[in-house]
């Protein structure tokens, strides 16, 4: 027999992420049983734990994964159009009604991911490893953006990070509980114009044009 | 025999809440046994039972609970108070080594009913008449901070209220978790300082002194 070709390793490992990623959005950590993640991966689970340990490491890849995919939007395009996106997805979900009683399969991880953390001591040791890339990337990206004259200066970066990091993990909480989304376009003006450059360090007199 | 007073009915029944509210916080929804609800509140199955039909029943209304504590909370004080006070209950906490591991216990709740809304209908069908407390509570705290002239004007108060709840929801996510807090004090100036009147609304030229 030919072995099996790296390429072919990938795409089985990726063919496994993404149905597994939506089992656990629909099923819930526990509730995603082997059972269920042969169906929705359509993989034996010989093929499934050939790639991944066990559940709890197919867990984590899948988060790392998640979490990997949304440093990069932010190191191009901030925090904020991540969020923008996010509802922009919700709003698209919503005329798909096959779609619409499950928000992005990446939430329900996001949601398990803060479930575990709150009561699995041991994942919360594993987790701490992987979790600050979002942070880096955000506060990466503000520092460019001071250097850019775009951002406040007189609030220190690491406050700025952590306040859009709240923001986030709150719309991410809002979208996961399947609450109304199409109001949070303002909010989410109103949080960027908070980490933008002060109007008054243009000598503005009319509060417009920030950058 | 006689008949068991009103005090001692509403004792009971807060005997049951604060012992469930501990039991779901340690152990989730699922893990929250009967055999365990007897050990947190100290009652028989029977005597649980007599006051609440079931468990979805009790904790319901463990929410709501919660939720009404909250709203009293805003209207005084509004909602960044709230969150000003979580802070500081989370650094008394770890000053208490037993209750270091354990936030709030209406954490697990919060968190516990984010989880429920996104894998139970028939749950968020029975959430969503009681879930408007908080929203109405700090709408209206912001309309009068407005009539007093301590907000800014140029962002509608349905904004700024979505505004403040999805910090709001950040902020109970990163607690819930776990997450260092001790530099969010910081942030939630930032959350107050947005949604205050703008300095330059006073015609300040040195941006200090808001309301």
């Amino acid at each position: 027999m030919p072995r099996v070709s790296q390429d072919h390793l990938d795409a089985r490992r990726r063919q496994i992420l993404d149905g597994a990623r939506s089992c656990f959005a629909r099923h819930g950590y526990e509730g995603a049983t082997v059972r269920r993640l042969e169906e929705t991966t359509g993989l034996s689970r010989g093929a499934i734990f050939h790639h991944f340990r066990d559940k709890e490491s197919l867990f984590l890849a899948l988060a790392e994964d998640d979490a990997q995919r949304m440093a990069s939007v932010v190191a191009e395009q901030g925090l904020v159009q991540v969020m923008r996106d996010l509802l922009a997805e919700r709003a698209a979900a919503q005329h798909d009604t096959e779609n619409a009683e499950h928000p992005a399969d990446w939430l329900g991880t996001r949601l398990e991911v803060s479930r575990r953390l709150r009561t699995d001591a041991e994942f919360r040791a594993r987790w701490a490893q992987r979790s600050e890339q979002l942070t880096i990337a955000t506060r990466n990206r503000l520092l460019r953006q001071r250097e850019a004259g775009k951002l406040r200066d007189d609030v220190d970066v690491d406050v700025l990070t952590s306040f859009l990091e709240l923001v986030m993990e709150g719309l991410i909480s809002h979208l996961a509980k399947g609450l109304p989304a199409d109001d949070l376009g303002p909010v989410l003006d109103l949080v960027e114009e908070s980490v933008r450059r002060h109007r008054r360090d243009h000598g503005s007199a009319d509060g417009a044009g920030s950058p």
